[in-house]
């Protein structure tokens, strides 16, 4: 008897469902897609707001529009309180008073599983609200309004949240999809310069692991989205949006149990590129230096053939993206130093658990993944990065945004 | 153009799997349980050990059987450090240290997503121990070591994690299944009388809305039961266990997305007890209180049968359980006073989300929801506790093992 009974076997499939919409002045009282995509049979949904303060910044009728948004909808949604206003950035994510301040909100105004928390800003304020939210009752509904570039058509579209803890990106977080993703163009216009430009680099990098056509038409691209031509850039979050979320829910490990993770292609370096500068760089900066070192160790290891290569940094420097900075070059010969960038090596395999899993190119398009990094080769490849950003910028004419993170100025 | 690319549809599903193990002498070197469970192709995995204070001291050789076990089989896990020993109860769930040592110790100790975290311990350390490795790198690995007869039989097996905030149980929480767990019935012979009691009103919870059967064997194992008979007890866990795990696994909802949650039968006032006592009433007393409580209320409203609703409390009564204490009784007709019994309903809905949906008996094995409850009724059944409980506890001749929680002495 105690053989026929010593195991029992659990098995179950969780399914999810979402949607990512695209539209235009979303808080629009005319405009019905925020109050279909919350109505329910039983009346009016609670809904807690939470607005990045850049966002609420940049656009000052926001808080108001949101209310008069409710007024015009009154069968679809109910906002228990006023909007929570929270600094935008990594300063979200640093800080627990933030998560503290939406879960005492969740909690006074008796936000439960089946309300909602509205998020509205760039991809740090929807990773913090999203982890507050995930982990208040279990898990209460998200509504994402990313207002990015790179929030639109990369995290704000993807299953996780996160907030650093133990100064390091992302210790904390869980996998929790949302409801639904709200993505308005409108929010794009009133982006600086820097922000237009970061979240390119996850389009730059998803092109580059999964489709050469995409970045051909990104290359094509490069004067009107120099120039903020927004249907441009509408076209290119929608195809790198699609690319992320069709990667998440067809490539058989949306919640990331195995050790690899393509779409970090350029994610090793950018992470700790991001702790080393202390977040001057913003995400889709390092990014771009991230992509920019491992194209170049595609390179030198053979893989990248050289025009293929000059393509992907030529396509980087003509948007407006530093190629270098000086954190690259540091502690290189103590690779466990902390302040070493290949230090970050060891925390990218440690964060996605299991073996080493880098993702590198063997032609555009092309990703391939290995499991170990030669260090020599690696060290080669920042030392190339200088003379080509010098390069590379004095030979674009005029076509260069300009570039304010400067370190050392 | 824009109206055939307005929207994005994600949809995918996460399959979980995961064995409940039953063996004894989970530690001994012979024992290649846990070592099996642990191996991988790629060598030893990292543990890192969390148990419970109280079983530590019941336990004197735990944490030298714990080097001892990995010594015995360092082809399997390799323990990152020292165990962590954390308070046992409520304790734990109720100090956010206890959460930051566990991350800290995560983050120290290099675990990542593919290393283990091994909690040994009673249901609120499961729980606690639980949330800090789904929370850390996105979720880290596992392992539960139920000790106690209600983490055995019920929180242990299940797919959630907790830690209470806001002086409300259980509000920060996750799904997340563990790798395994491992109930081993060693852990059980050492349980004070409260502990190896109160476990005991999860069985006859799941019994009354599911299995007949099972009540009327427990009904038959009282004697037994309350001798400390452990085979008995050990059958009473597997039963128990099983149907939750099959509850979970098959009830269509494992991650409770709706408003339903029939497991949580007695719940309601079980969890607004635990508080208004502060925990000095444990879970599973508190349970059987509830339990008392809504199969009166199930015979008020005319749903169960009179010698039904007697049997219930008189199995409760003979195991020894509590039926009333004066926190029941007290801001009756203040429902929504947060020292008032009623306030519970109102809490419960709230962490569920949705409509009220509270289970009530229509026969012994036969739940059934309603999505009302009429507080004249409610109050009527409080008030007919007391006289039951001296009734019954009268009537007992000999059975009842000592009843320790006894408020106002």
């Amino acid at each position: 008897m105690l053989l026929a009974m010593n195991v029992i076997e659990q098995q179950f499939a969780v399914r999810y469902q979402y949607r990512t919409y695209f539209t235009q002045g979303l808080l629009a009282p005319a405009n019905s897609l925020l109050a279909e995509v919350l109505a329910t049979p039983g009346g009016p949904v609670g809904c807690l707001a939470v607005v990045d303060a850049g966002v609420a910044a940049a656009h000052p009728q926001l808080l108001a529009q949101l209310t008069a948004y409710a007024q015009a909808h009154p069968q679809a949604l109910a906002f228990r309180g006023a909007p929570l206003v929270v600094p935008g950035g990594e300063a979200a994510k640093n800080d627990t008073q933030w998560v503290e301040m939406v879960l005492a909100a969740i909690n006074d105004r008796g936000i439960c599983r089946h309300s909602y928390v509205l998020a509205i800003g760039g991809g740090a304020v929807l990773d913090m609200v999203g982890f507050a939210a995930a982990i208040a009752h279990r898990g209460v509904r998200l509504l994402r309004v990313p207002t990015t570039v790179l929030a639109q058509n990369d995290s704000g579209v993807g299953v996780k949240n996160s907030f650093n803890y133990f100064g390091k990106k992302n210790f904390l977080g869980t996998f929790q999809p949302p409801v639904a993703v709200l993505n308005d163009a409108d929010f794009l216009t009133t982006l600086d310069d820097r922000d237009w430009r970061a979240g390119m680099a996850e389009a730059i990098k998803v092109a580059l692991i999964k489709d050469r056509a995409f970045f051909e038409q990104i290359e094509a691209d490069v004067p009107r989205l120099n120039a903020r031509h927004l249907p441009t850039m509408q076209a290119q979050i929608y195809r790198c949006a699609e690319l992320h979320i069709r990667h998440i829910g067809q490539g058989g490990d949306a919640f990331e149990g195995g050790s690899s993770r393509p779409l970090d292609f350029g994610h090793w370096a950018a992470h700790k590129l991001e702790q080393l500068t202390h977040h001057q760089l913003r995400h889709g900066e390092a990014v771009a230096i991230g992509i920019a070192l491992d194209v170049t160790y595609s390179h030198l290891i053979g893989w990248l053939p050289q025009p293929d290569w000059q393509r992907v940094l030529a396509l980087l420097a003509r948007l407006g993206f530093a190629l270098f900075v000086p954190e690259l070059a540091q502690q290189l010969h103590q690779p466990q130093h902390p302040a070493s960038l290949l230090s970050g090596l060891q925390e990218f395999r440690e964060h996605l658990g299991g073996q080493l899993t880098i993702m590198l190119l063997e032609g555009l398009g092309r990703g391939r993944e290995v499991h170990e990094i030669d260090l020599d080769l690696m060290r080669q490849a920042i030392g190339l990065l200088p003379a080509y950003q010098a390069q590379a910028h004095e030979h674009l004419a005029g076509g260069v945004v300009g570039y304010s993170y400067l370190p050392g100025l």
